[in-house]
């Protein structure tokens, strides 16, 4: 093949590197000794920030390392080892975690199948009563991602209705917030109107895969489940001694908006990738992109060419279902490559 | 007081920032795309020089964000659930991780009182038998560390001694190698005498506390334990998805042995500190510092006022103890003034 | 109604009291002191038995108060805590046991939908073999129980199979053996033929539903998982101090086969029970039973009133479905008398 | 030597068979079906007793199969995963139960040296506040035994002032009942007058030691830890599901006082024990017996004669020190003669 690949390829949000205003606020943040553990200002700062967001002033903000570090010790925060969690199969929580959440709070996952990565009231409701007493392990949290693992998003009254089934049962409700930025940037509504106004009750609120070399935020809305959130934290393994530098980066990110223009920006490439698919019959696009990823079906020969020129995943047990993704770094000219390399082994 | 007191305070080797040469590390590793969680040239690089540094050629070298995430994980992967772990009462594992290691492998802490923070032969044989089969935890590992929590430094022979001892038993040697690099320069001896040399089966390798913004390594020198650590690690939330960026640092500080650098400096100002002690014959250096930190006893009316004016620990019961603790970035000038400043309160 | 109700109801096996046969033993072994904890000839006897009967003469046998716990210690033996366990989503480790697993072990339970409570190798082996390395939990232990909790039994050669389907893929096989004795009952072999040389790598054996007053085994079978289920059970608190009031009890079972008369006999009832039913048009018996229960579909309003006359468990989500279980006290005039009420609610 | 072995041995109170009464009620209860699980009226009957004997008539009693089960359990129902316990290093919880409570819990036990086996509130009170927040495990219960394991006994108001310090800053009483009957033998009070009205907070409260087959008791008397108490006895395989023969042997023992006078023979040679004693100059008995074990030291050589003669264990690190246990099935005529066995090995 005599194309050029694109330079920046659709394997993952985490494939990209840094944002450039990120590394500087790194190097900025690099200026003298720090309380560690989270006592310095810019921790102070981005706490602030994050709070406002999401319009909760009182919410308990706590940054740690990585995504798999803020889910396990946010839904840590809300359950008891005699307890379960909802959440779909596709969940990031279920699939991707090595058993994480199983391991430390000892919960068990009841894991939904959906066409779509969302769940619905339909589809949990009937999961919310064990019938057995003490024999079953007791629903406590609805967990849902967004945006989802499949690339699709929420919306606020989507997200309502489960919160009020949640507690409706005297359940909580979680939102795993890798890409919330990306799902806000669909949207077009402010993040509260997704979160804190609609019940959510715990939620993380992903750095990394927009823009920051690590660094996430576990966000405790109910002030009933705050308690146990520092421990938990802590226990887990993801108190950061040099805490400024997440704070630092968060404090960028969400100055002048660059997380939504990130986010936005990666979203918008996604649109570009599966509008341009659209006259390729050979290409079929599952639903058009709310976020920032094009799940489509190729015809299985042209899969493995294809990523050898340029790697993407596969999805699923369909050898033809492929996911491709898009960053904040991704450009048109990615984009248009990467189109030309598809219609070149479609063809 | 009319003094000034020091830019850098004597708090913890924590409160420093970052080396500007892992600061630009970072910046030269935002170049493109790299595989996630580890697939990248920078950590390929990074894993080749702990390697060779340890002399271990077939080694499981495996970054990891904090230094409670690696030494958890290094565990985890030599732990049966219903084991034991003999350490000393000061130990980080023990004293400083929130029962991370109890919560998370299972496994019950045997803790020794010591007057130095080491152990012996002497102090660990007298607790390698239970005696009551099933109803006793069964030690396996021999958990020390270099430097150890109270400043002091265990000789390659010490640590031979020790390593013999558990594997004459059937045990395994971990060390707590976060502050690996202050113990090598106190040494002056290869990294691979006091570990690979020695017998030691698992270590961690500091990096946050000599100059990285974070990142530690944990690495398997016994083949046996190898299988387990690159799962304990995802599970314990430790797997960076850019992993280059820890990557990136570690190769920074192994360039020209800037870990090395760094950390003698430290040492050399705990030194200085210390001898300049010597003529206040109120406060009373506990010990010569082997490593990076000074531990004093001090009248105890001086504590407060000093701690006011420059902030540090106390440590232990007695209320006249203090920590003070060095690092890569306090200078002679700091060094000076805080000298200053207890003759002043002192006085 | 003027049918009066079965002395003995159909609810589970394990309302019924104890064999007045292991009343007496226990009565017999209440002589003397005895060393605790198993260290006495009752339990030296019984470990000897239930050797012999599976052919086994190296395996850990060892005695547990509880289902449970045979099954949470048994499985412990042979799982990190990364692992998965592959089971039916109906097997009493998944739907009856609070979470005991996920808790204890920290494995994750893979459930496959089942029609008839049976794995095959073809539901199986597509889920051997994760395709994301460390991301996922490793599949270690193919989990199925004997007889299935939906009343069906595996031939020796269904488990042939899936042993050799699980040591090809290097995992092992679990048998869930609280109803073992209905099942070898309606097999009509030897125990062996359908455990060590079918190769079940570890099993429990059940006393309580078959005649005890309490008492299980759990029995490794394959050495290299023997060293940890000493350990296991003690952690898992299922060390009786006095074992000789367990093992006593397996020793009458074990006498004269009676363990296998209180199976036969609890199967000829459900048998009974089912062939009766054949004449009701409005009740319909989903298979012929093989082990000791009944699962019927009823018209949905004749289930409450039939409880009402005689108390038994609904089964699932469909309101009409039933479950009727038989034990080795339930007597013909029980089924009896039990088929006039059916035909009286249903006529 | 001619002396003829005492016919029980001096090991340990459950080398002990049943108390006869206990066996009868075990055969009375054999009596047609019961619903499974404590939903019987053996059960309804047995909790309502203990609830007055303690004089708590809403405590929440759960029965167990055994003694770790019921410790483990109960202080599961009143613990979070980062917090700790304090109690004896002698402690059953800390020595003896393989890590249980660490593996179970997460929790970590903070184990005190003490002389008697007591907790003392001056012991207790450095213990309570950790400085390094959540740096550190939090203290969240207490934990004493009572009898201790050094056969010593608290009195009431020993335990108020213990509770009271609890309560004071924030944490609950847990006391260890496997051996309450010789304890309230000893103190010749009310039973509840040691518990309920001291301020504990949860409880075991033995069977098997005093008489029964197995079974133990939980009680959880601070209601706002009520919640949890069932769920952590099923998940970990302590509920049993022909609980009928548990509570009918509770319902023998507390029935006429059986569980107080079976103690106080048992107290009662242990006194018989330590006073024929007392003109063996070559025997130090460390204290009088409160309960029932004498602690003894005797010459060195003379402990491997007299174990072959009639078993009994040495205690601690000192070689010539022995615990002789004594219990409700000893006879005047053992202790006869293994006081003459002790004269001749000393003489």
């Amino acid at each position: 093949m005599k194309l050029s690949p694109p330079g920046h390829s659709f394997v993952s949000d985490n494939v990209a590197g840094a944002h450039p205003v990120i590394l500087d606020a790194l190097a900025r943040a690099n200026a003298g000794d720090a309380i560690p553990y989270g006592g310095d200002p810019w921790t102070e700062r981005a706490v602030a920030s994050i709070r406002d967001l999401l319009d909760a002033r009182d919410a308990e903000v706590l940054f740690t390392y990585g995504g798999t570090g803020a889910n396990v010790a946010a839904l840590q925060s809300a359950l008891a080892p005699f307890e379960a969690i909802i959440c779909t199969a596709t969940a990031h929580i279920n699939a991707d975690e090595c058993g994480a959440l199983e391991r430390f709070t000892g919960a068990k996952l009841i894991d939904v199948a959906t066409p779509d990565g969302k769940l619905t009231p339909e589809l949990v409701a009937p999961l919310l009563k064990p019938t057995n007493g003490e024999h079953n392990v007791q629903p406590a949290v609805i967990a849902i991602s967004q945006a989802t693992e499949l690339g699709t998003v929420y919306s606020p009254d989507e997200i309502r209705a489960l919160a009020d089934l949640a507690h409706a049962n005297g359940l909580f409700l979680f939102l795993d917030g890798a890409r919330i930025a990306n799902a806000a940037a669909h949207l077009g509504c402010a993040l509260a109107n997704m979160t804190t106004h609609t019940g959510v009750d715990l939620l993380t609120f992903g750095g990394t895969k927009n823009g920051m070399l690590y660094g996430e935020a576990m966000v405790v809305l109910n002030p009933v489940l705050a308690r146990r959130a520092r421990f938990a934290r802590k226990q887990y393994g993801q108190l950061a001694s040099k805490m400024r530098f997440i704070s630092a980066q968060f404090n960028a990110l969400l100055t002048d908006d660059l997380w939504l223009h990130n986010a936005r920006h990666a979203n918008s490439m996604a649109t570009r990738l599966a509008t341009a698919l659209a006259d390729i019959p050979q290409v079929e696009v599952l639903h058009p992109p709310a976020a920032n990823s094009v799940f489509a079906v190729l015809p299985t020969e042209a899969v493995a060419p294809l990523q050898e020129w340029s790697p993407f995943l596969t999805w699923g047990t369909n050898p033809g279902m492929v996911r491709w993704m898009t960053s904040f770094t991704t450009t048109e000219r990615d984009v248009d490559r990467f189109v030309a390399g598809i219609r070149f082994v479609t063809r």
